[in-house]
């Protein structure tokens, strides 16, 4: 049966076409470069889909950017070092796993597939509204009104695996499935050899991670 | 109040936009290359959306056709001339609505909007899942999952003002609210200058919406 994962290069994505590929799924990776900052993570995505072995990994370019909003697309919105956790974090993305996840319907439409995985986390990532479960059944459920293959009675499911996962027993699993993290990126002002700063929130929760594991971190950080 | 009109450069969406005007929305149009064939849709998107007076006409281009699957995007398709009507059309674009509202909330979002407009409609096309209420409706429950604006508590609306009209009363609405006809494109296979072939599907629906609201049908049709 053939999968859609979305695969940002980052951590989390990794570990779920790892999960993915070990339930037997034939695995079709999608990537959105939304314009992003940080173009590494799609250099990442391409290191990690091949090292998992897909059966095809696609990029598909979407101009998020130009709606501006965040500080993960805007250069006049700086990206926060460390400091108070805000309600939602301004690296926040408008509908980004909305769109994202309409691109993997799409695509899983074609394919005839009607399993798409995401690998977004409710713990580590709590102020993104689009990374917790009623957001996921949401979508679920009105993807499976907007198809020709719900027409015909193929439920689309939508997989969320790392859901309510921990960083550590995210990297655990992962571990545990063969994942070369030091593949994959998640700093939000990675360099363009996918070298980590180090200091932003997502390397800090990155790091944490490792440590909690007991496992050496594999991330390549910046010299400074 | 702003709101974002999804805008493809045919009859049913410079109809929506008219609406939404009438109703004192300051209107924001979004048009989504998604790859068609038919590009003379972009150029009548830009045409109406000058002739009703959008605060902004934003372009987001997308490349669906990577995915194929459809007559409208892949080539290898060919598009119906007449015939049996299918139970669902080969000129469906997969998960086409789905990816144009994700596109029209995350633009929302970013400009502090809570409403999306969009010309879909149950009659004339009930073959595409994706034009029917429940859809539209599961889309909104979705959007008010997703989003900052929902956390906020700024309820996120999908206005589809003509999802219950026949193509004659359409046309009809949008006479009254003074939308100019001749600047849409319907057909499927329009060519660079906007003419129409007088014989798809769309073209078909179109010209007998004329007929039955008795208003001169002002399309451009190709001689041959």
């Amino acid at each position: 049966m053939k999968a859609i994962i979305l695969l940002s290069g980052g951590l989390d994505s990794a570990t779920t076409l790892a999960i993915a590929r070990y339930q037997q799924y034939e695995c079709y990776a999608l990537s959105v470069d939304y314009g992003q900052r940080h173009e590494s993570e799609l250099t990442a995505a391409q290191a990690v889909a091949y090292s998992l072995g897909v059966c095809q990994h696609q990029v598909i370019k979407i101009d998020l950017a130009a709606f501006g909003g965040s500080a993960l697309t805007d250069p006049s919105v700086a990206v926060p070092i460390k400091g108070e956790k805000a309600a939602i974090p301004v690296t926040y993305v408008p509908a980004r796993n909305t769109v994202m996840l309409s691109l993997a319907l799409a695509w899983a439409e074609t394919l005839g597939s009607h399993d798409i995985f995401i690998g977004v986390n409710a713990i580590d990532y709590s102020g993104y509204p689009d990374c917790r479960p009623e957001y996921i059944e949401a979508f679920e459920r009105m993807a499976n009104l907007a198809t020709k293959a719900a027409i015909e009675g193929n439920k689309v499911v939508v997989h969320a695996p790392l859901i309510n996962l921990s960083k550590q027993e995210i990297i655990q699993k992962g571990m545990s499935l063969g994942v070369n993290y030091s593949l994959t990126v998640s700093c939000y002002q990675a360099d363009e050899a996918g070298l980590a700063c180090g200091v932003c929130d997502a390397c800090r929760i990155r790091r944490a991670g490792f440590d909690k594991a007991g496992i050496p971190d594999p991330t390549g950080y910046k010299r400074d």
